[in-house]
Protein backbone atom coordinates (compact mmCIF):
# COMPACT_ATOMS: atom_id res chain seq x y z
CA UNK A 1 0.00 0.00 0.00
CA UNK A 2 1.31 3.56 -0.63
CA UNK A 3 0.62 5.80 2.97
CA UNK A 4 1.24 9.01 3.89
CA UNK A 5 2.15 9.21 7.80
CA UNK A 6 0.78 12.29 8.89
CA UNK A 7 2.51 13.25 12.15
CA UNK A 8 5.98 12.27 12.88
CA UNK A 9 6.32 11.47 17.13
CA UNK A 10 6.68 8.25 19.35
CA UNK A 11 4.05 6.37 17.73
CA UNK A 12 4.33 7.67 13.86
CA UNK A 13 7.75 6.26 14.13
CA UNK A 14 7.46 2.88 15.19
CA UNK A 15 4.69 2.52 13.24
CA UNK A 16 6.29 4.22 9.31
CA UNK A 17 9.33 1.52 10.62
CA UNK A 18 7.11 -1.44 10.75
CA UNK A 19 4.95 -0.59 8.04
CA UNK A 20 8.34 0.09 5.66
CA UNK A 21 9.42 -3.59 7.02
CA UNK A 22 6.07 -5.04 6.40
CA UNK A 23 7.03 -4.03 2.48
CA UNK A 24 4.74 -0.58 2.31
CA UNK A 25 5.39 2.20 1.09
CA UNK A 26 6.10 5.44 2.61
CA UNK A 27 5.31 7.98 0.36
CA UNK A 28 5.14 11.04 2.65
CA UNK A 29 5.61 12.57 5.72
CA UNK A 30 3.96 15.56 7.67
CA UNK A 31 4.80 17.34 10.48
CA UNK A 32 4.37 20.55 12.17
CA UNK A 33 8.34 21.03 11.56
CA UNK A 34 10.29 20.84 9.02
CA UNK A 35 13.01 19.58 10.79
CA UNK A 36 10.98 16.80 12.42
CA UNK A 37 9.09 15.80 8.88
CA UNK A 38 12.74 15.51 7.47
CA UNK A 39 14.10 13.20 9.88
CA UNK A 40 11.29 10.84 9.85
CA UNK A 41 10.92 10.87 6.24
CA UNK A 42 14.72 10.30 5.57
CA UNK A 43 14.54 7.20 7.78
CA UNK A 44 11.68 5.77 5.56
CA UNK A 45 12.68 6.72 2.24
CA UNK A 46 9.63 9.39 2.08
CA UNK A 47 9.06 13.07 1.26
CA UNK A 48 9.13 15.30 3.92
CA UNK A 49 6.69 18.21 4.18
CA UNK A 50 5.52 20.74 6.77
CA UNK A 51 2.90 22.31 4.86
CA UNK A 52 -0.65 20.59 5.23
CA UNK A 53 -1.96 21.59 1.77
CA UNK A 54 1.50 19.74 0.38
CA UNK A 55 0.02 16.36 1.66
CA UNK A 56 0.12 13.88 -1.21
CA UNK A 57 -3.55 12.58 -2.80
CA UNK A 58 -1.57 9.96 -4.56
CA UNK A 59 -2.00 7.54 -1.94
CA UNK A 60 -4.25 4.91 -0.33
CA UNK A 61 -4.07 5.43 2.88
CA UNK A 62 -3.60 8.61 5.73
CA UNK A 63 -2.36 7.95 9.48
CA UNK A 64 -3.01 10.53 11.45
CA UNK A 65 -0.91 10.02 14.76
CA UNK A 66 -1.20 13.87 16.20
CA UNK A 67 -2.20 15.47 19.72
CA UNK A 68 -5.55 15.26 19.39
CA UNK A 69 -6.49 18.97 19.42
CA UNK A 70 -4.30 19.51 16.46
CA UNK A 71 -5.69 16.35 14.83
CA UNK A 72 -9.05 17.71 14.46
CA UNK A 73 -7.83 21.57 13.09
CA UNK A 74 -6.06 20.03 10.52
CA UNK A 75 -9.20 17.68 9.02
CA UNK A 76 -10.48 20.59 6.60
CA UNK A 77 -7.90 21.04 4.40
CA UNK A 78 -6.06 17.02 4.49
CA UNK A 79 -9.54 16.04 3.56
CA UNK A 80 -10.49 17.75 0.94
CA UNK A 81 -10.02 16.47 -2.60
CA UNK A 82 -9.47 12.56 -1.61
CA UNK A 83 -13.10 11.71 -1.26
CA UNK A 84 -11.99 8.55 -2.10
CA UNK A 85 -8.49 7.96 -0.12
CA UNK A 86 -9.22 5.82 3.32
CA UNK A 87 -8.19 7.71 6.77
CA UNK A 88 -7.36 6.54 9.86
CA UNK A 89 -6.17 7.71 13.42
CA UNK A 90 -4.09 6.14 16.02
CA UNK A 91 -5.57 7.50 18.91
CA UNK A 92 -7.05 5.54 21.85
CA UNK A 93 -9.56 8.04 23.42
CA UNK A 94 -10.53 10.38 20.29
CA UNK A 95 -13.89 8.38 18.55
CA UNK A 96 -13.83 7.78 15.12
CA UNK A 97 -16.29 10.03 13.90
CA UNK A 98 -13.62 12.75 14.65
CA UNK A 99 -13.59 12.39 10.62
CA UNK A 100 -17.32 12.27 9.77
CA UNK A 101 -17.97 15.09 7.66
CA UNK A 102 -14.56 15.43 6.09
CA UNK A 103 -13.96 12.11 5.28
CA UNK A 104 -15.93 9.14 3.30
CA UNK A 105 -14.04 5.98 4.29
CA UNK A 106 -12.22 5.92 7.29
CA UNK A 107 -11.52 4.58 10.70
CA UNK A 108 -9.39 3.62 13.67
CA UNK A 109 -6.01 1.67 14.09
CA UNK A 110 -4.93 1.96 17.97
CA UNK A 111 -1.74 0.35 18.32
CA UNK A 112 -1.80 -0.26 22.57
CA UNK A 113 2.07 0.26 23.54
CA UNK A 114 4.63 2.68 24.50
CA UNK A 115 6.47 4.57 22.59
CA UNK A 116 9.51 5.72 22.04
CA UNK A 117 11.69 7.01 19.36
CA UNK A 118 15.02 5.66 21.27
CA UNK A 119 13.57 2.63 21.43
CA UNK A 120 12.03 0.64 18.54
CA UNK A 121 9.51 -2.05 19.53
CA UNK A 122 8.75 -5.49 18.14
CA UNK A 123 5.19 -4.64 16.47
CA UNK A 124 4.13 -8.26 15.90
CA UNK A 125 3.44 -8.77 19.27
CA UNK A 126 1.33 -5.52 20.08
CA UNK A 127 -2.35 -5.58 20.21
CA UNK A 128 -3.94 -3.46 17.61
CA UNK A 129 -7.94 -2.42 18.29
CA UNK A 130 -9.29 -1.29 14.90
CA UNK A 131 -12.87 0.09 13.91
CA UNK A 132 -13.94 1.19 10.20
CA UNK A 133 -16.76 2.93 9.23
CA UNK A 134 -17.56 0.68 6.05
CA UNK A 135 -16.63 -2.04 4.51
CA UNK A 136 -14.00 -1.08 1.90
CA UNK A 137 -12.21 1.03 4.76
CA UNK A 138 -12.65 -2.85 7.15
CA UNK A 139 -10.88 -4.51 4.60
CA UNK A 140 -8.06 -2.49 4.03
CA UNK A 141 -7.69 -2.09 8.16
CA UNK A 142 -7.75 -5.59 8.46
CA UNK A 143 -4.88 -6.05 5.47
CA UNK A 144 -2.68 -3.40 7.06
CA UNK A 145 -3.25 -4.54 10.55
CA UNK A 146 -2.11 -8.13 9.88
CA UNK A 147 0.72 -7.03 7.73
CA UNK A 148 2.38 -5.86 10.98
CA UNK A 149 0.74 -7.49 14.28
CA UNK A 150 -0.89 -11.25 14.90
CA UNK A 151 -3.32 -9.15 17.90
CA UNK A 152 -5.87 -7.78 15.90
CA UNK A 153 -8.91 -7.00 17.83
CA UNK A 154 -12.47 -5.02 16.62
CA UNK A 155 -13.11 -2.09 19.22
CA UNK A 156 -15.77 0.17 19.34
CA UNK A 157 -15.03 4.05 19.79
CA UNK A 158 -17.05 4.04 23.36
CA UNK A 159 -14.87 0.73 24.64
CA UNK A 160 -12.08 2.17 23.58
CA UNK A 161 -11.89 5.14 25.33
CA UNK A 162 -12.20 3.17 28.59
CA UNK A 163 -9.61 0.81 27.13
CA UNK A 164 -6.79 3.70 26.81
CA UNK A 165 -7.68 5.11 30.35
CA UNK A 166 -6.90 1.31 31.35
CA UNK A 167 -3.71 1.72 29.63
CA UNK A 168 -2.75 4.94 31.01
CA UNK A 169 -3.36 3.65 34.72
CA UNK A 170 -1.57 0.28 33.52
CA UNK A 171 1.54 2.42 32.12
CA UNK A 172 1.82 6.35 32.34
CA UNK A 173 0.90 6.47 35.36
CA UNK A 174 3.00 3.21 36.65
CA UNK A 175 6.02 4.92 34.76
CA UNK A 176 5.69 7.86 36.67
CA UNK A 177 5.61 5.87 39.64
CA UNK A 178 8.93 5.06 38.29
CA UNK A 179 10.28 7.69 37.86
CA UNK A 180 9.03 8.97 41.73
CA UNK A 181 11.01 6.22 43.28
CA UNK A 182 14.15 6.83 41.05
CA UNK A 183 14.60 10.34 42.27
CA UNK A 184 13.72 9.49 45.61
CA UNK A 185 17.08 6.96 45.13
CA UNK A 186 18.84 9.63 43.73
CA UNK A 187 18.66 11.58 46.42
CA UNK A 188 20.08 9.81 48.87
CA UNK A 189 22.73 7.93 46.47
CA UNK A 190 20.75 4.41 45.91
CA UNK A 191 21.47 3.48 42.22
CA UNK A 192 17.99 2.66 40.37
CA UNK A 193 19.19 -0.21 39.03
CA UNK A 194 18.55 -2.66 42.58
CA UNK A 195 14.73 -1.31 42.21
CA UNK A 196 14.72 -3.61 38.70
CA UNK A 197 14.01 -6.98 40.01
CA UNK A 198 11.29 -5.55 42.23
CA UNK A 199 9.69 -3.60 39.22
CA UNK A 200 9.85 -6.83 36.68
CA UNK A 201 8.12 -9.25 39.43
CA UNK A 202 5.56 -6.32 39.73
CA UNK A 203 4.85 -6.63 36.71
CA UNK A 204 5.21 -10.68 36.01
CA UNK A 205 3.01 -11.53 38.69
CA UNK A 206 -0.23 -10.08 37.10
CA UNK A 207 0.24 -12.29 34.75
CA UNK A 208 -0.68 -15.10 36.98
CA UNK A 209 -2.80 -13.29 39.60
CA UNK A 210 -5.56 -10.92 39.54
CA UNK A 211 -3.41 -7.20 40.52
CA UNK A 212 -6.08 -7.31 43.26
CA UNK A 213 -4.90 -10.56 44.57
CA UNK A 214 -0.94 -9.35 44.16
CA UNK A 215 -1.13 -6.33 46.23
CA UNK A 216 1.40 -6.51 48.79
CA UNK A 217 2.54 -3.18 51.15
CA UNK A 218 1.79 -1.27 53.77
CA UNK A 219 -1.79 0.14 52.50
CA UNK A 220 -2.72 -3.16 51.96
CA UNK A 221 -1.97 -4.55 55.12
CA UNK A 222 -3.18 -1.35 57.08
CA UNK A 223 0.07 -0.68 58.83
CA UNK A 224 -1.03 2.76 60.46
CA UNK A 225 2.83 3.05 61.62
CA UNK A 226 4.15 2.52 58.05
CA UNK A 227 2.02 4.67 56.51
CA UNK A 228 2.72 7.63 58.77
CA UNK A 229 6.13 7.94 58.58
CA UNK A 230 6.11 7.46 55.25
CA UNK A 231 4.33 10.63 54.98
CA UNK A 232 6.25 11.89 57.40
CA UNK A 233 9.38 11.40 54.81
CA UNK A 234 7.39 13.38 52.06
CA UNK A 235 6.70 16.44 53.51
CA UNK A 236 8.71 18.42 51.31
CA UNK A 237 6.97 16.80 48.55
CA UNK A 238 3.95 17.77 48.82
CA UNK A 239 2.62 16.63 45.25
CA UNK A 240 3.89 13.38 45.75
CA UNK A 241 2.87 13.42 49.70
CA UNK A 242 -0.86 13.65 47.48
CA UNK A 243 -0.39 10.81 45.62
CA UNK A 244 1.20 8.24 48.33
CA UNK A 245 -1.77 9.87 50.53
CA UNK A 246 -5.10 8.96 47.77
CA UNK A 247 -3.20 5.85 47.02
CA UNK A 248 -2.97 4.80 49.84
CA UNK A 249 -6.53 5.18 50.72
CA UNK A 250 -7.75 3.54 47.55
CA UNK A 251 -5.55 0.29 47.76
CA UNK A 252 -7.21 0.21 51.59
CA UNK A 253 -11.18 0.89 50.18
CA UNK A 254 -10.25 -1.87 47.27
CA UNK A 255 -9.18 -4.52 49.95
CA UNK A 256 -12.09 -3.58 52.20
CA UNK A 257 -14.54 -4.17 49.76
CA UNK A 258 -12.60 -7.24 48.42
CA UNK A 259 -12.34 -8.89 52.03
CA UNK A 260 -16.42 -8.37 52.73
CA UNK A 261 -16.75 -9.77 48.66
CA UNK A 262 -14.36 -12.90 49.91
CA UNK B 1 22.37 -22.32 61.58
CA UNK B 2 19.12 -23.31 63.91
CA UNK B 3 16.61 -20.25 62.65
CA UNK B 4 13.25 -19.66 64.22
CA UNK B 5 11.30 -17.67 61.84
CA UNK B 6 8.46 -15.48 64.35
CA UNK B 7 5.63 -13.95 61.77
CA UNK B 8 4.39 -16.38 58.73
CA UNK B 9 3.15 -14.23 56.27
CA UNK B 10 4.30 -14.18 52.46
CA UNK B 11 7.81 -12.34 53.55
CA UNK B 12 8.38 -15.22 56.13
CA UNK B 13 6.79 -17.90 53.86
CA UNK B 14 9.25 -17.08 50.99
CA UNK B 15 12.07 -16.21 53.59
CA UNK B 16 11.63 -19.82 55.21
CA UNK B 17 11.32 -21.82 52.55
CA UNK B 18 15.08 -20.69 51.03
CA UNK B 19 16.28 -20.82 54.17
CA UNK B 20 15.62 -24.28 54.35
CA UNK B 21 16.14 -25.08 50.75
CA UNK B 22 19.81 -23.42 51.44
CA UNK B 23 20.61 -26.02 54.24
CA UNK B 24 19.38 -23.88 57.31
CA UNK B 25 17.25 -25.70 60.41
CA UNK B 26 14.05 -23.72 60.89
CA UNK B 27 13.27 -25.05 64.32
CA UNK B 28 10.04 -23.19 65.31
CA UNK B 29 7.40 -20.83 63.77
CA UNK B 30 5.74 -18.64 65.49
CA UNK B 31 2.44 -16.77 64.34
CA UNK B 32 -0.33 -15.30 66.26
CA UNK B 33 -2.92 -17.89 64.90
CA UNK B 34 -2.26 -21.26 65.59
CA UNK B 35 -3.91 -22.13 61.87
CA UNK B 36 -1.16 -20.13 60.24
CA UNK B 37 1.91 -21.61 62.62
CA UNK B 38 0.92 -24.84 61.91
CA UNK B 39 0.44 -24.00 58.02
CA UNK B 40 4.29 -22.75 57.41
CA UNK B 41 5.78 -25.09 59.98
CA UNK B 42 5.03 -28.61 58.53
CA UNK B 43 6.04 -26.64 55.08
CA UNK B 44 9.22 -26.48 56.69
CA UNK B 45 9.73 -29.24 59.14
CA UNK B 46 9.48 -26.75 62.07
CA UNK B 47 7.03 -26.98 65.56
CA UNK B 48 4.67 -24.59 65.23
CA UNK B 49 3.51 -22.27 68.29
CA UNK B 50 1.07 -19.26 68.88
CA UNK B 51 2.41 -18.16 71.91
CA UNK B 52 5.27 -15.97 72.35
CA UNK B 53 6.77 -17.11 75.66
CA UNK B 54 6.73 -20.67 74.24
CA UNK B 55 9.69 -19.32 71.93
CA UNK B 56 12.61 -22.00 72.32
CA UNK B 57 15.64 -20.42 73.09
CA UNK B 58 17.50 -23.29 71.65
CA UNK B 59 18.02 -21.47 68.12
CA UNK B 60 20.76 -18.95 66.92
CA UNK B 61 18.72 -16.53 65.07
CA UNK B 62 15.19 -15.41 65.65
CA UNK B 63 13.81 -13.74 62.46
CA UNK B 64 10.98 -11.34 62.83
CA UNK B 65 8.71 -10.46 60.03
CA UNK B 66 5.49 -9.00 61.43
CA UNK B 67 3.32 -5.71 61.05
CA UNK B 68 5.76 -3.09 62.85
CA UNK B 69 2.97 -2.57 65.47
CA UNK B 70 2.82 -6.02 66.64
CA UNK B 71 6.96 -6.48 66.08
CA UNK B 72 7.19 -3.68 68.71
CA UNK B 73 4.70 -5.39 71.30
CA UNK B 74 6.34 -8.58 71.29
CA UNK B 75 9.95 -7.51 72.19
CA UNK B 76 10.07 -7.46 75.72
CA UNK B 77 8.80 -11.23 76.10
CA UNK B 78 10.61 -12.47 73.22
CA UNK B 79 13.95 -11.59 74.19
CA UNK B 80 13.77 -12.02 78.03
CA UNK B 81 16.38 -14.70 78.72
CA UNK B 82 17.98 -14.93 75.11
CA UNK B 83 20.87 -12.17 75.43
CA UNK B 84 23.09 -14.57 73.46
CA UNK B 85 21.33 -15.11 70.46
CA UNK B 86 20.84 -12.52 66.96
CA UNK B 87 17.71 -11.20 66.48
CA UNK B 88 16.74 -9.85 62.82
CA UNK B 89 13.93 -7.82 61.39
CA UNK B 90 12.55 -7.78 57.56
CA UNK B 91 11.04 -4.61 57.50
CA UNK B 92 12.25 -1.88 55.12
CA UNK B 93 10.84 0.88 57.10
CA UNK B 94 11.61 0.02 61.16
CA UNK B 95 14.99 1.42 62.44
CA UNK B 96 17.12 -1.03 63.50
CA UNK B 97 17.28 0.32 67.05
CA UNK B 98 13.86 -0.89 67.45
CA UNK B 99 15.18 -3.92 69.60
CA UNK B 100 17.83 -1.35 71.48
CA UNK B 101 16.85 -2.19 75.15
CA UNK B 102 15.66 -5.26 74.49
CA UNK B 103 18.32 -7.41 72.87
CA UNK B 104 22.32 -7.32 72.62
CA UNK B 105 22.45 -8.66 69.18
CA UNK B 106 20.80 -7.37 66.29
CA UNK B 107 20.23 -6.12 62.91
CA UNK B 108 18.31 -5.71 59.75
CA UNK B 109 17.90 -8.17 56.92
CA UNK B 110 15.91 -6.53 54.13
CA UNK B 111 14.40 -8.59 51.30
CA UNK B 112 13.23 -6.36 48.60
CA UNK B 113 10.67 -7.91 46.69
CA UNK B 114 7.15 -8.30 46.70
CA UNK B 115 6.10 -11.85 48.41
CA UNK B 116 3.10 -13.69 48.26
CA UNK B 117 2.21 -17.15 49.75
CA UNK B 118 1.19 -18.18 46.25
CA UNK B 119 4.18 -17.60 44.43
CA UNK B 120 7.17 -18.66 45.57
CA UNK B 121 9.64 -16.48 44.22
CA UNK B 122 13.43 -16.96 43.39
CA UNK B 123 15.63 -15.54 46.46
CA UNK B 124 18.77 -15.97 44.15
CA UNK B 125 18.13 -12.63 42.16
CA UNK B 126 16.99 -10.46 45.06
CA UNK B 127 18.49 -7.38 46.68
CA UNK B 128 18.69 -8.07 50.15
CA UNK B 129 20.25 -5.13 52.38
CA UNK B 130 21.42 -5.95 55.56
CA UNK B 131 22.56 -3.40 58.70
CA UNK B 132 24.10 -4.85 62.02
CA UNK B 133 24.48 -3.23 65.72
CA UNK B 134 28.11 -5.29 66.10
CA UNK B 135 30.61 -7.81 64.94
CA UNK B 136 28.72 -10.92 64.85
CA UNK B 137 25.76 -10.25 64.41
CA UNK B 138 27.31 -8.73 60.83
CA UNK B 139 29.43 -11.81 60.23
CA UNK B 140 26.30 -14.13 61.30
CA UNK B 141 24.34 -11.74 58.52
CA UNK B 142 26.74 -11.60 55.69
CA UNK B 143 27.07 -15.04 55.89
CA UNK B 144 22.80 -16.02 55.95
CA UNK B 145 22.51 -13.55 53.40
CA UNK B 146 25.06 -14.86 51.20
CA UNK B 147 23.88 -18.47 51.77
CA UNK B 148 20.69 -17.37 49.84
CA UNK B 149 20.86 -14.54 47.68
CA UNK B 150 24.16 -13.02 45.72
CA UNK B 151 22.80 -9.78 46.28
CA UNK B 152 23.53 -8.11 49.80
CA UNK B 153 24.02 -4.68 50.12
CA UNK B 154 24.86 -2.38 53.64
CA UNK B 155 22.40 0.24 54.08
CA UNK B 156 21.80 2.31 57.26
CA UNK B 157 18.34 2.64 59.08
CA UNK B 158 18.05 6.18 57.73
CA UNK B 159 19.11 5.13 53.65
CA UNK B 160 16.69 2.09 54.16
CA UNK B 161 13.87 4.20 55.02
CA UNK B 162 14.18 5.95 51.73
CA UNK B 163 14.36 2.77 50.00
CA UNK B 164 11.16 1.19 51.29
CA UNK B 165 9.40 4.08 50.09
CA UNK B 166 10.74 4.17 46.47
CA UNK B 167 9.67 -0.01 46.44
CA UNK B 168 6.12 1.53 47.85
CA UNK B 169 5.88 3.38 44.57
CA UNK B 170 7.56 0.98 42.23
CA UNK B 171 5.82 -1.81 42.99
CA UNK B 172 3.17 -1.64 45.53
CA UNK B 173 1.18 1.70 43.69
CA UNK B 174 2.19 0.29 40.38
CA UNK B 175 0.33 -2.55 41.46
CA UNK B 176 -2.59 -0.64 42.14
CA UNK B 177 -2.56 1.11 38.93
CA UNK B 178 -2.56 -2.17 37.38
CA UNK B 179 -6.26 -3.41 40.00
CA UNK B 180 -7.60 0.03 38.58
CA UNK B 181 -6.96 -0.75 35.06
CA UNK B 182 -7.52 -4.77 35.24
CA UNK B 183 -11.34 -3.48 37.03
CA UNK B 184 -12.48 -0.75 34.06
CA UNK B 185 -10.92 -3.47 31.42
CA UNK B 186 -13.82 -5.64 33.15
CA UNK B 187 -16.40 -3.53 33.28
CA UNK B 188 -16.16 -3.13 30.01
CA UNK B 189 -15.79 -6.82 29.09
CA UNK B 190 -12.39 -6.86 27.93
CA UNK B 191 -9.98 -9.34 28.86
CA UNK B 192 -7.16 -7.85 31.01
CA UNK B 193 -4.39 -9.99 29.23
CA UNK B 194 -4.45 -7.49 25.85
CA UNK B 195 -3.03 -4.58 28.63
CA UNK B 196 -0.25 -7.46 29.31
CA UNK B 197 2.33 -6.68 26.59
CA UNK B 198 2.25 -2.81 27.44
CA UNK B 199 2.97 -3.85 30.97
CA UNK B 200 5.72 -5.64 30.54
CA UNK B 201 6.85 -2.96 27.74
CA UNK B 202 6.90 -0.27 30.66
CA UNK B 203 8.85 -2.73 32.96
CA UNK B 204 11.40 -3.68 30.43
CA UNK B 205 11.36 0.48 29.29
CA UNK B 206 13.32 1.50 32.24
CA UNK B 207 16.07 -1.14 32.16
CA UNK B 208 17.38 0.97 29.62
CA UNK B 209 15.90 4.88 29.86
CA UNK B 210 15.33 6.84 33.29
CA UNK B 211 11.98 6.91 33.68
CA UNK B 212 11.38 10.58 33.61
CA UNK B 213 12.90 10.05 29.85
CA UNK B 214 10.65 6.77 29.33
CA UNK B 215 7.17 8.89 30.41
CA UNK B 216 4.46 9.08 27.58
CA UNK B 217 1.09 9.49 27.55
CA UNK B 218 -1.56 13.05 27.81
CA UNK B 219 -0.27 13.98 30.87
CA UNK B 220 3.48 14.72 29.20
CA UNK B 221 2.83 15.78 26.24
CA UNK B 222 -0.51 17.65 28.07
CA UNK B 223 -2.57 16.81 25.64
CA UNK B 224 -5.57 18.71 27.46
CA UNK B 225 -8.28 17.26 25.40
CA UNK B 226 -8.03 13.68 26.56
CA UNK B 227 -7.07 14.62 29.62
CA UNK B 228 -10.85 16.10 30.12
CA UNK B 229 -12.53 13.70 28.37
CA UNK B 230 -10.81 10.89 30.53
CA UNK B 231 -11.47 12.66 33.75
CA UNK B 232 -15.14 12.40 32.97
CA UNK B 233 -14.72 8.96 32.52
CA UNK B 234 -14.17 8.66 36.44
CA UNK B 235 -16.75 11.03 37.16
CA UNK B 236 -18.41 8.17 39.16
CA UNK B 237 -15.45 6.61 41.00
CA UNK B 238 -14.19 9.75 42.97
CA UNK B 239 -10.63 8.14 44.41
CA UNK B 240 -9.86 6.86 40.49
CA UNK B 241 -10.82 10.41 39.45
CA UNK B 242 -8.36 12.01 42.83
CA UNK B 243 -5.26 9.80 41.72
CA UNK B 244 -5.81 10.67 37.78
CA UNK B 245 -5.78 14.30 39.02
CA UNK B 246 -3.05 14.06 41.33
CA UNK B 247 -0.76 11.77 38.81
CA UNK B 248 -1.22 14.12 35.87
CA UNK B 249 -0.63 17.29 37.63
CA UNK B 250 2.54 15.61 39.00
CA UNK B 251 3.49 14.09 35.68
CA UNK B 252 2.93 17.57 33.65
CA UNK B 253 5.20 19.42 36.59
CA UNK B 254 7.87 16.83 36.33
CA UNK B 255 7.89 17.03 32.82
CA UNK B 256 7.86 21.24 32.52
CA UNK B 257 11.30 21.09 35.24
CA UNK B 258 12.95 18.68 33.15
CA UNK B 259 12.50 20.65 29.75
CA UNK B 260 13.85 23.68 32.08
CA UNK B 261 16.97 21.93 32.60
CA UNK B 262 17.19 20.26 29.39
Amino acid sequence: MRIVLIGSGNLATNLGVALKNAGHQIVQVYSRTMEHAHELATRLGAVPTHQIEQVSDNADVYILSLKDSVLQNILPTLCKGKSDKIFLHTAGSLPMDVFAGFAVHYGVFYPMQTFSKERLVDFKAIPCFIEACDAPTRDLLQALSRSITTKVYPLSSADRQYLHLAAVFSCNFVNHCYAISSELLARHHIPFSVMLPLIDETARKVHSLLPSDAQTGPAVRYDENVIERQKALLSDEPSWANIYKQMTASIHQTATTKREHD
